[in-house]
């Protein structure tokens, strides 16, 4: 029962960290997406790639969420994108509040859509709520078809799936149309690409879309 | 200041009753392996291969950890083997009361081997003693060469580590020898095997091995 009462008014607290945000991100016309997935799917090359893809046509900044390292935030400030690192030190999960801090550093930039990377887990980040207008889920076409099923409270919360690594299909016994059809049995009204972001299948489509979603706004 | 008590309590707790699953385990002749890894690295692709090449050496049997299914369970028991799924409904990973609980199950019956399947999470599970002998940690070459370093912890706590999927290693940037090298940094005692449940690629040497450990139990 303590615990119970514990956790509670930690996610309390937290939605209303995220609900301050979420004002401070519409008053300053920025749209924000909480990017989530397991360990390597691509996460951080699919911000690189759309990165150099929209550098003309909207602005980006990421707050990249790790639970070790700033190998990540490296990467994506190599492209000259403002980007803020948050280590979490064993911490499984992004929290409002610190996505706040971290959100303090970009306040003097302008920008059109911010990204934050989650930390790669499949389970805890589902559930908190950082002021986020969608959350996407990426996926690998590598880890299997069930995963929508075994983890379905981040695909049911996610706007969108993107389905990543595509180019190595033909090496697998896994399908992309198999990891789909699992996602619309959990969530029907999830759009789902398949990408990959050596061949570039897919990136087009995926940023359409998603420039549609800011301009909705 | 509450928090920290009440996350004391839960870990002394678990200590407690994973010290007590240990003297069974012991007790019964029992090895036992805690399998940790992300979603989809191919921990039962791995159990199934293992399965069906050890049947003659020694008996094994299997607890299954997942947020929702019981697909893997039904994998497993298609192999003829005891299995006990536990399904965590929204937890992140195992703790011991629910390995105590599914042990249960096996009380009558014999066998050399347990393998307590992890759910698929770099993060959490590293933390929890479920009694076992040696922690695993399954890695999959899709993953990147990064992971040690990102998410140490569950490197550092485990014995040994299998890179996985190998067979898929000529179609990625990412290398075996990466993902070894990093590992090692975090963990220079872990022994590392490089595997593939396709090609069958090292599943021999990490038998090897495993029966030695449980040889000298």
């Amino acid at each position: 029962m303590e615990i119970i009462t514990v956790e509670r008014k930690i996610l309390e607290k937290n939605d209303a960290i995220a609900s301050g945000l979420r004002k401070e991100f519409l008053f300053r016309k920025q749209f924000v997406i909480n990017l989530l997935s397991s360990p390597g799917t691509g996460k951080t090359s699919l911000i690189e790639r759309m990165a150099i893809k929209t550098k003309n046509i909207f602005s980006t900044a990421v707050i990249v969420g790790d639970v070790q390292t700033d190998n990540d935030s490296k990467r994506i400030g190599a492209l000259n994108i403002p980007v803020v690192q948050i280590v979490t030190n064993g911490g499984c999960h992004l929290e409002a509040n610190l996505v706040r801090d971290a959100y303090k550093n970009l306040l003097d930039l302008k920008f059109d859509l911010l990204i934050i990377e989650n930390v790669g887990n499949l389970v805890c980040p589902a559930g908190f709520d950082l002021g986020e207008d969608i959350k996407v889920v990426l996926s690998s076409i590598t880890e299997g078809e069930d995963k929508p099923l075994k983890y379905p409270v981040v695909f049911r919360n996610s706007v969108a799936l993107i389905i990543n690594k595509t180019d190595l299909q033909p090496y697998l016994n896994c399908k992309a149309s198999g990891i789909k059809e699992n996602a619309l049995k959990v969530n029907p009204s999830i759009k789902v690409f398949e990408t990959s972001c050596k061949t570039d299948e897919g990136i087009d489509e995926w940023i359409s879309w998603l420039e549609s979603k800011m301009k909705s706004k």
